[in-house]
């Protein structure tokens, strides 16, 4: 037994899943802290293009600016603190705020407010201003005032997102599942694969990583003997735990599919052009996780992406996005039902068992329960998660 | 002044009804100490059926086992807590968990677990059993570590549940009428016909306990005069305060209905055939309580169960079940809309009348007030309500 | 600084609101001290009229007596508490609880009350008495035990009700707006005009003062050298901090309508007949403020007042009751849609600007902002509010 009750190989207490006092500590030392997935660059091509972010009480703006630059600022006027920006996505020159007008320029600087005392000063009083980083294409940001550095990963992920093709990836379509459960048990559930085959059969007929431990052992060494020197056989676990000292946490390596299967797609055939440079299929897929809270399903054809976020201690949503070549287009080079079936009826069923999940977990006789020898990354979260937040805040917590 | 100012002849002061830790503590103290009605035998005639019980964040589930028993488990997977059985009845010959597939027999052992450690003992990892008991026909459940005795009240009931042939009922209907209310309001409500004249006019033309004190005394007596000697005219005062110690308390006795009234119906006209070793209606009804939240009112053709469960602390729900004869054929012996009305209109009607109970509790110029003569019952539950809550949890609610 | 980090000059802090116990202290503070508006004599015009106020938890009843006064009552029954009125308005002989009938008369005097022990004392059990004030026609409580006093502000309004013709209005129109937000913010979007330019193209088309201050400012000193003399153009600033020690606070001004303007509708034209004692439109409309939370806006044709009131710490309601002269007769003298229609179109936008307000305040990046140089009458409003609140209760509140 550790910290609060937790003992490495058992699922948490149930607190963790309830308690607000711990939701707000993991707001402080995860969710404000750790890098957050925004988007892509190819969502905002143009200076003006927006589009928000939006997770427990906050809501930040990614903006392209004037000289091409990507910024992120907080969604909150400096005057009374009206959200300053309503809608989801689009274009604008200024962000003009909805109650007073007050308006910012695109980097975010106070440019008109009217009848303001004389020792007003608007260059005190800008859009608070948000770290951004540029990965491949994508687009993190941190809350934190010192973000985690990111220089491991650019260095290790660099080369592979660039054979993936990461920054011409275009975003072919964005879907949000709201879930009402803990984050944690969202996150929990796409982290292990002991589920998969009981609750995916879709996913199952495609992944060889559903079936047991012993057979995929034996698939996942043939199919590394099979492409050993592809550069997409690397393997890299920096990840939770083991993550080192000031460096945001990364992680990826390359699974095998089930013979047959080009992609993540019913009946496993090709959903769209190859990604990057790429020539062939290899009939595997690549697992990548940024943070902790992102993973990326990388198929040499398309990319899925799952983002993770709480809206309040007994709610979150599984925002799921979809890339593709920047080249690709719709109903010509690929489906957009197609390309994103597997992964929409895989969540609409997950949705399902972590509510299911949550429900158990409320119960009194809900004890912290073993954990099989399929569920070792998720316990590498767990063991993590109970060092990262701050137990001093939650010394009380039931 | 005794108990967080509780005065025995008034009704409780306000945080009794809305605060969060007087809720927990009689969730603690009532719910889970004392018995808890789940359902009739006839509800699961084969191996396999099953019905689940909720009440707070709880689930239970009731289930026929191979060798003819009836068990009840916590609906709580052992292995991440997610609920195991989502159908609210039905008939199974596994409980496999639909997030893992660890499967449990019907006596809730666990027969099936992939990939667990080597050291991983299913048989320490069976559902959490809960305490079932028979009376009659009638399934109690307890989630006490050592529940209360129930041998005082078998020996007492036993010879009238037998007589009013309580093993042979039958299920017919089962409806939920959800409050929105402290669960004490609902009960309470139940408890006392000072409100039948005014809010129940289809109860007060069938029952004489409408009436004023003075004349149902005087029907009471004719009643009892009447009947002298019939084995269905004893009764038994060990409820709420006057149970004995250790035991589970229980009440019954008979009263009369109006002249021209033979069951509770339209009309008072026979509803279905005679219950029993009955052989001919008598014009009365019996009032029995097991446990402190639940009812039957027994008719000479029919039973009528109130079950109240709290589901948060301003919000409850109320459970009515309609029994009648194992023998008789819906459509043929009783029809299900004359069976359900009275008490579908009346706990309508109660549903309004509670709800707007709450509303004027929730006022800060609420103050406890005088009980009437005809609301002694429920005197009776408040002096045993607050002993029973633990006072030390609740020292500081306001 | 001063009180709980306030400084004047800024918005408030994020913790007033969102914070619980901050919410309680305002309503024992504020809403339970002052003096909050219930409607118009006329609303009331025969002995048994009544109508219903309420916020927050409670239900308060206002009622003509049967010797023509007007009395509240707190709506909650002294047996077991619940609402004795359940609808809002109507006409009563008696007002007699939903629940056991206990009855009460006009006065609120029980009356009836069955099988009650011999030594309960109805005299003891009347409904709850409100305090209750007329200032011209206007009803005004006092949940208060020792209300404000009411003093100064009937000596100083008294002659301008008159001249306006308050004791002859009647409620044309009553509209309820719920809004998803703390009162406070609901308040401040009322007491500035900062954001009617931006937001309010209807209102700023017919009042001057929805332009900058330097031009307002010079409109205001035209009008009123033009109405010299006029009893309409006296001002009163006993307001928030300006108040007197132990009176209730008021405010009144007149301000002038842009050129073309008569009143407060489309194109600036009449509504309804003259008011009062009024022959004829001065182009102008005066700024009435009674208590903390009640603002009349006085039209030459019409009267409209705004309450805001709590119902939760992140809702409240804004009710609007549109006044003409009694003797207009609707669909003649003035039609309802265009009477109701510019201060309908402006709540509709206040409201969604109020909701994004609290979205933004919402956020952990949310710091209190200066103040603009038109909004200093909200200024006055939170130095008094911070002054008003019971800070011991709230010394641990975030």
């Amino acid at each position: 037994m550790d910290i609060e009750g937790y003992q490495s190989g058992y699922s948490l207490s149930q607190k963790f899943y309830k308690n607000a006092d711990i939701y707000t500590s993991e707001i402080s030392n995860i969710f404000h802290k750790h890098w957050v997935f925004a988007g892509h660059l190819s969502q905002v091509p143009k200076a003006g293009d927006y589009f928000t972010v939006e997770f427990d009480v906050e809501s930040i703006i990614i903006v392209r600016t004037k000289n091409g630059d990507v910024k992120a600022h907080m969604n909150v006027c400096r005057h009374r603190g009206s959200q300053v920006c309503l809608e989801k996505q689009g274009s604008k020159k200024l962000f003009t705020c909805p109650y007073h007008a007050w308006s910012y320029d695109l980097d975010g600087n106070l440019v008109a407010a009217r009848e303001m005392p004389e020792d007003f000063k608007p260059v005190d009083n800008g859009l608070h201003p948000v770290h951004l980083e540029l990965i491949g294409g994508l687009i993190f940001i941190s809350l934190a005032k010192s973000p985690l550095s990111l220089s491991n990963m650019q260095r290790d992920l660099g080369p592979l997102l660039n054979l993936f093709g990461f920054d011409k990836l275009k975003l072919a379509e964005q879907k949000s599942y709201s879930i009402p459960s803990n984050w944690k048990l969202a996150v929990e559930n796409y982290q292990e694969c002991y589920h998969c085959t009981p609750s995916h059969k879709e996913f199952a007929q495609i992944h060889a990583m559903a079936g047991d431990l012993k057979t995929f052992a034996k698939q996942k060494a043939e199919f590394q003997a099979r492409h050993i020197g592809s550069p997409k056989m690397v393997e890299y676990s920096a990840y939770y735990d083991l993550a080192a000292p000031g460096q945001e946490g990364y992680q990826y390596d390359r699974n095998p599919l089930l013979p047959g299967n080009k992609s993540g797609s019913l009946g496993g055939k090709a959903l769209a052009p190859l990604l990057g440079e790429l020539t062939e299929y290899d009939a595997g897929a690549s697992e990548l996780m940024i943070g902790p809270v992102m993973f990326f399903l990388i198929y040499d054809d398309h990319v899925v992406g799952y983002r993770f976020l709480p809206t309040s201690v007994e709610t979150c949503v599984c925002d799921i996005f979809w890339f593709v070549d920047e080249a690709a287009k719709a109903d010509v080079d690929y489906k957009l039902s197609d390309l994103t079936w597997l992964w929409d009826v895989t969540t609409i069923a997950d949705k399902t068992i972590i509510m299911n999940n949550q429900k158990g977990v409320n119960s009194k006789f809900y004890t912290p329960g073993r954990l099989s020898n399929m569920e070792s990354f998720q316990q590498s979260f767990l063991n993590w998660y109970v060092q990262s937040i701050n137990t001093v805040h939650i010394a009380h917590a039931i």
